[in-house]
């Protein structure tokens, strides 16, 4: 398998292939075609084959794709074939929210630990987790082998935990702040911002 | 202004040039480079350049671009320089938690109305808005002139709810249910789904 050379945004399609193989793989359809996902998902067939190019060879010309295969190969590429453990950082209403969403378990992802630096937050259960205290993330990320984060903290402290994170030994942040954090070019930070999502839209409205 | 043939992914890195411009406009900077621009948000400067050349000349060889007059010109662009009203569908923990965001507001997005289809919820106030029922989406969001919706139901019943928004009259949905709306060409999707952000990251750890 060639993967040192895969440019990121192919990487950032393959989760997406993957949702949609996962929903007819769930529906009992056994194979499909680039075409079929591609119109499952707004791609064109022509990129989706060239994306899966990058990784081998997962179809045959004419037969098209076996949907538990390609899952099953998407979920290696990707490295779901194990439990990853998540830290939960700014217990806020949506850090709460995130807490209970049953999603991150369905996908292999667990949220292990939740940090706030509210002491009327601190200690406090949501979801059977412990609300920790912030100042403890350095000792308590470590000791879990915690290599991720869910940052819901406001903005104007972002920038500085996330750089506690790192401390911590986190390598990957899925940032709900809306800034853009500034961090060593080997922590790979996703970002979830609904403004800037909105703000794609209202282009092309009138 | 020539804009009828923008690529999309070009309109999409417009709101990330504005959320860092809006920024060094409060930090008090009156001028800045893409240079500086690209940094703060890790996009190449000639990117940053060629992007904006779509929409005009915003700036001088040698002198770089005024902050306030760029933030002002891609509020214009992207039609932010009036409020517009949103529909938040499905008030589960996420609904909740969007509908006490107050990101929304400072940013000329107004949560004009929240519908549930659960009996239990129907009539409760949340962050101010009365909830009320999906049944009367068809009724309510015409009236109230609403084109944009959030839509934070459980993925089973999302494609159908999103059906009845388009029919209402919504012309862009922000999807966070985990799954690909299937809708006319004309209406604009934009999807919030941590689990493909989470598995985007996952492919470069170990």
């Amino acid at each position: 398998m060639i993967t040192r050379t895969v440019p990121d945004i192919v990487v950032g399609r393959l989760p997406r292939y993957l949702q949609a193989l996962e929903h007819m793989y769930r529906e009992g359809i056994k194979t499909t075609s680039s075409q079929e996902l591609g119109e499952a998902i707004g791609i064109s067939a022509a990129q989706i084959r060239k994306d899966l190019s990058q990784f081998g060879e997962f179809g045959k010309q004419g037969t098209g794709y076996s949907v538990a295969f390609l899952v099953e190969q998407l979920q290696s590429i990707l490295k779901l074939t194990r439990i990853w453990d998540l830290a939960l950082v700014g217990m806020g209403d949506l850090g709460n929210a995130l807490a209970r969403y049953q999603g991150f378990a369905e996908h292999g992802f667990r949220i292990t630990a939740a940090f706030d630096n509210d002491p009327e937050k601190i200690g406090k259960e949501v979801a059977g987790l412990i609300i920790q205290d912030s100042r403890e993330m350095k000792r308590i990320i470590p000791s879990l082998g915690i290599k991720i984060a869910m940052l819901t903290v406001p903005a104007s402290v972002a920038q500085m935990v996330a750089e506690e994170l790192v401390d911590a030994g986190i390598r990957a942040i899925l940032n709900y702040a809306p800034i853009s954090l500034n961090l060593p070019d080997d922590i790979h930070v996703e970002n979830i911002d609904p403004i800037i999502k909105l703000q794609h839209m209202t282009y092309y409205l009138d």
